[in-house]
């Protein structure tokens, strides 16, 4: 707990991190999404006879990750490396895992992220018509290398 | 469970739903998220002397919700008449309302869910410089009214 | 060849058209394009034992649709009613047939030609490592109704 | 026809190629459209006394070029340093050249035909007043040079 | 002054207006700008032998009216029937004047503003390389009709 | 009055600078704006006992700076190292002060100029509904640092 605040100015206001200074490194970052569901609607995912559910889920999510620097207001806007996300079906739930690199003065972890987020958004649009409470949980971030901070993990990586 | 699968054709591929014969009517939702996060992170949000994160990340939603369309492959694009974002300190954990209006053809449940989902981003964003490991969690739809299938509330409602 | 040129004042100057006196009625178009490769390209993009590129160009052309009013400067935003892209594997060439309707004051044409045109240069994207001279052609509108100048059809229908 | 279609993994589905490892370097690329169009509808194109609507098209492929990544779901973002379009009036046709140039990890051939295809659209809504059976071909690209695959160039150069 | 803040809630908090009562009627608003400049830069800009930078500043501005309520937070997206952006050469300034016209909840004059704001800083990117000192002033707006506040005049009409 | 006009080429048509051989150095720039309004309104601007509208603008005019050449058809894109932007209520108006820095080929002045814009424009639209007399006006540079051209500060500085 000892970092600061970095977005936050002396006077306490929130800022765009200056980063002009900082070399341009390579950073990573991956990050999950679930979306739980019961086993009923999960079971119909896979029946497509053509055509994939999750394969749009996967193209929305590269594609929101592109635009993370829109949505989020104080993120800098970065020429990404390569963007990935994986959905599997698990007990219960889709599972999205994201990846994203780029060489560049500040962290992918925003663009991991709403890349996990969006993916899990639109498997949600796609499965609402068979039951509005799909829930999308623990959307948090898995792993990160490059900049000062360095590599961070997860702890309890054991639950993705 | 016996709602048919809206947004697949009859071969079982994924499609935007057509919804040029739907009437114009006033559609409405609800959505949440909580960021969990440690008390001694949470305890730092109101510090600000000026600005207020909450404010960002409600900001951030608001503008979010418009861009619904774009993010969501299969969403339509809809003109909207009203989006609001609650966000509040609780136990543990920033909670995020988001309501949305607009009349339509078709309702706004994922703009109310993109707008909570991106709210709750921004404090992530703003955040992470003090514990990467905060989380996105309950991010679900609360409530919604208008359309052929009606209105809709979710069960436990008490866990807003 | 009796008509105005609609997008021109009298001056002669290029405008965009004022439809604030236009009835909002159902418009619908469809528009094609053609990507044509050789066959031993075209033999290889049905190889893949998950996934699909055309699934990926479907869904670049509905969401393209959606912008269109943001890529073509003289174009009116219109909320969409329904979007869809059919892409089918034809001699030597990927055939792509775009269908647009909207509820509007004025035409989907360019809605429908914006879809097929991304849609092919997403086949192109993901076929360009085998074939940098693989080329787009036949971008056009096929059928349109609504409005005052009603219903048109293309004479060379047999050519889609 | 021995490349490897880079855009798929190796179980066949659709990637964003990661382009992290890549050195930046110059990279140009030239592509055409052509907007095939009666003779009498062309020749009323030069009539405007005031404006011009090749100017027109012009700065709508120029713009369309800076947003390639945002239609293309598995293009990369990229900090243009050039975008050119070029229109003339040919035989029965109005003839586009677009080039691009960046510094950068990946090329721009998408971004020239982005801009080709963007330009000939825009022709298109400026005269399918007068006719809307006016026809995109040979959309295509002309030449690109700088990355691993270095120079290329369309064989049937002398068709521009 | 007795009118309230409208996009201020009881706790003054600011936030979107809800529109989704208010019946859909004609909405236009006339907008100004001027780009203050020195005679000999100004003498410089009909120069051109073929092309128009006060073109390219007119279409700029009708873009990007357009996309008004993704640049302005609280701004609800809006389907505009009409945009025109007019631009002419005064004493020491090119002078401005855009309009809008929509069928909607809410009026157009953040459109109208938006429109020639971005009209004039397009005459400054083209300009800027003779004199960084040139000035935009007089960004206002004119006039609006519709609505249940109803026409509004600027008093000093005679400016423009 | 010597230098070149940059955007044009030698026949005299606007175009995009080609920057594909300049070096990437830092760039800064710093504009300003001026909204003019009655003391009466301006007054009521800080009573909001919660939230804050020029923190909107504030954060209107960031997020608008990271999308320039989305708005200004000639200008690059460029991956920005920082953007703020500080409001402050002064005699009879709101003063709002950006800066912008990025490592790149080109400069920075138009981000800065739109994120003040913006910002005004924000400040517009939340006001509007007390007086829509008011204006926006001295949208101008203020300083740039960086490229061939070197700095430039404006001459009157005393009126910031």
């Amino acid at each position: 707990m000892s970092g600061p605040l970095s977005h936050f100015d002396s006077a306490g206001s929130p800022r765009m991190v200056d980063v002009s200074d900082k070399p341009q490194t390579l950073r990573t970052a991956r990050a999950q999404a679930v979306v739980r569901m019961p086993a009923e609607v999960l079971a119909r995912l896979p029946e497509n006879p053509k055509g994939n559910p999750l394969e749009i889920a996967r193209i929305a999510g590269i594609a929101a990750a592109k635009r993370t620097a829109e949505l989020i207001p104080l993120c800098h806007p970065l020429p990404l490396a390569h963007v990935d996300v994986e959905l599997g079906l698990g007990a219960g739930a889709v599972r999205i895992v994201s990846s994203v690199k780029a060489r560049g003065a500040t962290g992918v972890e925003m663009e991991a992220l709403v890349a996990a987020a969006v993916a899990a958004l639109t498997v949600y649009d796609m499965t609402k018509g068979l039951d509005k409470s799909i829930e999308i949980a623990e959307l948090r971030l898995l792993e990160k290398t490059g900049g000062k901070s360095g590599a961070w993990r997860r702890a309890e990586a054991a639950s993705q």
